[in-house]
């Protein structure tokens, strides 16, 4: 596999990438990504960036969806865009959301702190090479049955073009038994940080697509080494527009990294959990208090 | 599923789809697409049309390839689609190639006469979208673990936009055994042609991986109802720049194709086969036969 | 791969297994295996063979049924083996049952024609030196997830115990989807044909699961090279103890086998369908006719 | 699925299983199981127990080997059980060893403190039965390819004749990728250990099949609830008989369980490392000093 810049070879040390000045994934600190699955108004990531703050250190949230029906909801697009830029100033957090296309690169790539490439697109080669030539750091979505060759080639596309900041997300892949939505492969983690310098993080949520699952699983992905998490949470999880089955509630959220901590210290790792002070209000710029609310609840 | 263009619904016919004034499928001839992975030069595309041309109705060879590595051959591009046209004006053979982007989009659809939409791209959305609104009619590859609701919203993404020419292809499914590539899943060929109006054809070359087991893959898709076949070959398959493994040599394919008229027979189609007549040369433009002839021989 | 006794090596001909004095398998003239999933009664065996007659060449009925459930019908046992006895008696076709156990091989063996080792089973060893010991041909099933070598591996270890009369089964692989039950891997029947000299049959019924797509995947499977087919059908398909949802009627079956006759002439084969004459009530022995007509309905 | 011994239902606490007086599973502390793949010679087992005594607490070991080769080595069998049986009697570990027919379970259930059906007879029924009815407490390995409500019928069966101390064991699922011999699905055991009150622990090696990532799963196995560890070891890892690439040396063994202990704190469990003491060698009957020393280095 010519992987020349991905792969480990004689370094022994998972390469350290900033997100902003203070938050960054591949170190000690454990990267902890919370949000809803879609941006469905700035009420709810307002909210959810409230909660959110002290327990994790980034906020996700997908204005451009990739739906497997024409007719679901596509995501808020650009004025998605404008409430993640709005929560991320009020509350300080960094943002990533997923671009699926050379345009949604150019337009999300000046806005929020973090690309992600999805899982469908993991072999689009022409998206790998243009978040190649974004100035943010990506997160790349293992393919529903990519193999960890594959995997590390697509890594090796986004670096070609010169952005070296690429962090690898295990999120399940497809098997033959439908009682969780995908399995997490876990071994897959194990060798990828043995294999690439690249940190590595986990969404458990997709991987198994049921909330009650994701906590344990959560747990497991840290203590086998992996550099953070990405999970999904929802002030009112059962009122998700996508994905509803799979998201924590905001407190869930919280409770699980206090779970996380123990796991992380056990590895050397420590988690963002803020000092216990009193949570205060986020204050957004009324202009975007107008913003949609309801989009509409629409199927997967 | 709401898949309200694709699903077939009270219709108990294929959708008969033409792609040149003399060329169609979902008729009752079978359409048999042969030719290379790869555009490689104008002469072995030219040697291939020639000894294609009386076995074929289409001819098909990349010139935008979708490669696991970025370090390996990406096709020739633009150039490789002057090839394609100067080879269709010489044989009279209808083209068709994969579009991997919008831009590939805009470029090859006033040139060819189908384009494809890859594996690896099944779900990229707006590049359905952007076939949607082509001209030409569009061969959708499944994608290696799309399921068969996925791959009918594939199609419904593609028609949503406009363009009800979609023709289904099976090539494989990703499997736990290595022995062949991938599994052809057959099973999925059956149940499309009852599920939806549109037609289906197979590519037994990617699903077999070895071209050995190519030409009774072919057989069986035909004797189950497919509505055509998608078939590599190659003057000189094992100098093939990609997936040298799989490919049947020009007159392998022509024989395979008189293999295929008594099944296809059985089961009420016809094969393009010509009337016994001396196959000629073919004769293309001079300004094209500088076209490179050594790409270089890359891995997969 | 050291199977010494199962792979081709330069044998070019399908090894013949003569199953009863006129009917073999591995010659010309294909083997057709019908019959219902269960044994269920006299009555409906009757039938069956009555309805199949001049149709198929061999008939099947499980009477140790393998059950995901404890708590299932587990089959007639012995009182099943007396009942398959008197169906052949009375219609001259020979029999296949499934065995689970060396002490159902025991059993068996001197009742029916050939002993059925399913896919559970395929790997138990122990299972397949007692078949191997045997005196009757064995159909081995593959296993849900067994690659083609451990497909032919097993056949092996049968025939390294004496017993070289193995007829190997492709019947579906698991998947990730489950619109079919299985996938039906056609690849891998070619490339057995071509790795080893034994018969190889195909098992569309359990592959697919739906039985509307039955009879195309069965004329794939002729095409393709395949040497026999195994296909559930039933009386009243939709009353069948177990695997209801797959079965197809015994009219059904019978149109089946007259649709192959074009493809199996394509490719150089015959099927045994009898000259048109009408097909004479079945005469079976009174002590049998006692047998129990209801052993309930159970869910698989 | 009527699991009704199995499933949990209203209880909410793991059934604990007395597997020794001293020994059980299911309980705070975990069920740590050490050894090799198979039972070579008594030397080989007495170094192993010497060593890992007092970090772990039950020694594995095969004497009825699963080959998917008839023509490779299939263990030592009854001597190997004597062996087993003596080892024991030094080291005062209870011991487990895998039986693949009726005949088996006869001879091992008087000798070994478990039994162990392997994923290839995970559907077994016959076997199963037949542990069912086994004085003896019985690990149930997951099927290659078998889902959460296979898996759970499975251990249905056995407890539906009588044994309801069942364990089962996760040890990785058949997936397309090759890089890791299998994929260890820890939703399976989060969701196991939700379904069902039985003791769930997870075999890292099989899964993996590569020693270097066995360590870092056996870690998150314990994060994520499992209720113990099954891992192959060797004196000499790369002599191994059989899965060579996977074993860990005794020292890495020791070595892990101590990595362990920090986690199954933070979960609220205790591993079984014995109070710093210099190791005493074990004394073995003089009788069982001549087993066997070369069964011959044999392919798996």
């Amino acid at each position: 596999m010519d992987a020349r810049l991905a792969l480990a070879g004689t370094r022994t040390e998972t390469t350290k990438i900033e997100i902003t000045s203070n938050v960054s994934v591949g170190d000690k600190q454990l990267l902890i990504v919370g949000g809803p699955c879609t941006v469905e108004d700035l009420d709810m990531m307002t909210q959810s960036a409230s909660a959110l703050k002290g327990s994790v250190n980034c906020i996700r949230g997908g204005v451009f969806k990739p739906r497997t029906s024409p007719y679901a909801f596509q995501g808020m697009r650009e004025e998605g865009l404008e409430i993640l830029a709005a929560v991320s100033r009020a509350s300080g957090l960094p943002t990533v959301t997923e671009v699926m296309s050379e345009r949604h690169v150019e337009v999300a790539d000046p806005i929020v702190d973090m690309l992600q490439i999805g899982s469908r697109n993991m072999q689009n080669f022409e998206l790998l090479k243009a978040v190649g030539r974004a100035s943010k750091p990506v997160i790349l979505k293992r393919g529903l049955c990519a193999t960890i060759e594959e995997f590390i080639m697509a890594a090796e596309y986004i670096m070609s073009e010169g952005n070296h900041n690429v962090i690898l997300c295990e999120r399940g892949i497809r098997s033959f038994d439908s009682f969780t939505r995908n399995v997490l492969d876990l071994g897959a983690v194990v060798a990828l940080k043995q294999l690439t310098h690249l940190p590595v993080v986990v969404d458990p949520s997709h991987a198994a697509g049921k909330r009650e699952l994701v906590p344990d699983l959560a747990l497991a992905a840290i203590a086998c080494g992996a550099d953070g998490l990405m999970i999904e949470c929802h002030p009112r999880p059962e009122e998700s527009v996508s994905d509803a089955r799979q998201a924590l509630s905001l407190q869930d959220m919280c409770d699980l990294v206090k779970r996380i901590e123990p796991i992380a210290q056990a590895v050397g790792r420590t988690v963002p959990l803020a000092k216990p002070a009193p949570a205060k209000e986020l204050v957004v710029s009324q202009t975007l208090q107008s913003s949609a609310r309801n989009v509409g609840t629409t199927a997967a």
